[in-house]
């Protein structure tokens, strides 16, 4: 077995951090520590935590981590930076922010620009979550910004999704449009000595009570995360659902999900190389592909006859 | 040639609208009129509005509709709706401003919910513009809702990308996480009544300064949709702009992108449905696939297996 592998099994995390950029750059090794992991079960707790740019995600992610590495946890921390896909990477705060973060005990972070590319985002995250997982870790953080996909991506990852907001960000109807409202295990009204967090928690329980919701009833909390206020609250609410995910055995269920899913995304992943390789070898392919672009040809005929190509070829 | 199809070259709207629902659930003939409409170029200039819920953009689509349908043009309107995966569709007050404006003279409205599911949302947006295009309409305005994957895709699919914010929506570092930000074409301070337009106008200026763009420099717009303020100017802009990108040839590039685009998103379409029938036909295969799930086998080693046997057993 390859010898970083061997450090990885053993707990280093120097070791980790280099696999994690060899899955990240698609290497051999980083393919073999993608195997090795996948079927080296850990037990760790996938906790997704997003919610509007300026919400506070970043400073609670702090508090939690900090109180947990104090319960002496293993804690992998992924940030998820859907910002830029030009600029990329994050801003000078959360950098700062995440070198405080890292000089905890048994705390990892790793950094994750998702520059626009579609299935990536989803598909690098849960390798990540996979490493970490074999890793030995206890706890996986993942911290998304913003509404729209990357945070139903978060959805497929995460065991408990925790969305946090600010007093006054917007009424309930409006809120509701995120998407993501409806399916968070933990509410929080983050700021909350600000002016309208009661009205805020009032509007969020009502919303949460029409939605009617079977098994896990998402509770409210109020946090001050520049106070470390509400943190323990936070902590423990967070374990009553790791709870919950056992005795209901979603626990399970969704580890099976996830999964299915990776099967899955390797193939599209595979087959996407094999139209790689099948269009750069042959010429004629490449001048259809041309006509396409410029609207010659139509795109449906021509995928046809490549998906046709690529299989009666082999 | 289908009788639909023939309706649909003579202008019938109906015809579209039943064309429409045909291509969105995948049929034959849907099938059909996306390869007629993909050869059957149209001239249509295609225009994505886009911010966070609550910026008023359905009143600002609305208010645009009304006043080029007074010029006489033809308009498409595309409301990508990625709110929840579970309830899905717009809102009340949305579906309410929608009827008004679907009583305008030349205005087709189609709703999208995006239900989640990736590739999709991207493609299907598409195939609807393709759709319009050939039918003939001269602007189809695309309106999403929210902040990433979502927001990136209508970069993919429009010509002008409408930026609308409202006054003290977060300070310039805050909103740069949005990603879009930095992307758009046109920036709108929408409720421009509201305290503190003047100071985001202001931010904005300053932040695409330091963008250093070069070619177009993205005007900041001040609109107060409820009562008709500043939407000639935003009309204006919007020609603007049009006019640019015939000048620097960006028109031509974008549509020779989105055919090339097109081409790679069915190929992958098809491939999954050949990926469905392998697994469906193959009692083996089945049996690999529960043990991936039951993290029992890797999920890497078992795709490279179904993507070689679907290849080998053609």
């Amino acid at each position: 077995m390859n010898k970083l592998i061997e450090l990885f099994n053993q707990g280093d995390p120097v070791a980790l951090g280099r696999l994690l950029k060899e899955v990240e750059n698609g290497t051999a090794i980083g393919y073999e520590v993608l195997k090795h992991s996948a079927v080296k079960k850990g037990n760790t707790h996938v906790v997704g935590i997003t919610g509007p740019p300026g919400a506070g995600k970043s400073t609670l992610v702090g508090n939690l981590c900090s109180g947990w590495a104090d319960q002496g946890l293993k804690i992998g921390v992924i940030c998820v930076d859907p910002s830029s896909p030009f600029s990329g990477g994050a801003l000078l705060g959360d950098r700062i922010r995440m070198q405080e973060l890292s000089k905890l005990p048994n705390v990892f972070i790793k950094s994750l620009a998702t520059r626009g590319s579609l299935g990536g985002i989803a598909a690098s995250t849960a390798d990540i979550v996979l490493l970490m997982d074999a890793f030995g870790k206890d706890i996986i953080v993942v911290e998304t910004v913003g509404v729209g996909q990357v945070e139903h991506d978060i959805l497929d990852i995460s065991d408990t999704v925790v969305l946090v907001n600010v007093p006054g960000l917007g009424d309930t109807l409006q809120t509701m449009k995120a998407g993501i409202m409806e399916v968070a295990d933990l509410y929080v009204i983050n700021q909350a000595d600000r002016p309208g967090a009661d009205e805020s928690v009032r509007d969020l329980k009502m919303m949460i009570r029409e939605l009617e919701k079977v098994g896990w009833q998402p509770p409210v909390l109020q946090t001050i995360a520049t106070q470390k206020v509400g943190i323990k609250e936070l902590m423990e609410e967070i374990d009553h659902h790791k709870a919950y995910l056992h005795y209901s055995e979603l626990w399970d269920k969704k580890r099976q999900e996830r999964n299915t899913k990776r099967l899955y995304s390797m193939i599209e992943e595979l087959f996407s190389s094999k139209v790689k390789q099948y269009v750069e070898s042959k010429k004629d392919i490449g001048q259809r592909i041309a006509f396409v672009r410029d609207g010659q040809l139509d795109p449906f005929t021509v995928a046809q006859e490549i998906v046709d190509g690529i299989i009666s070829a082999n």
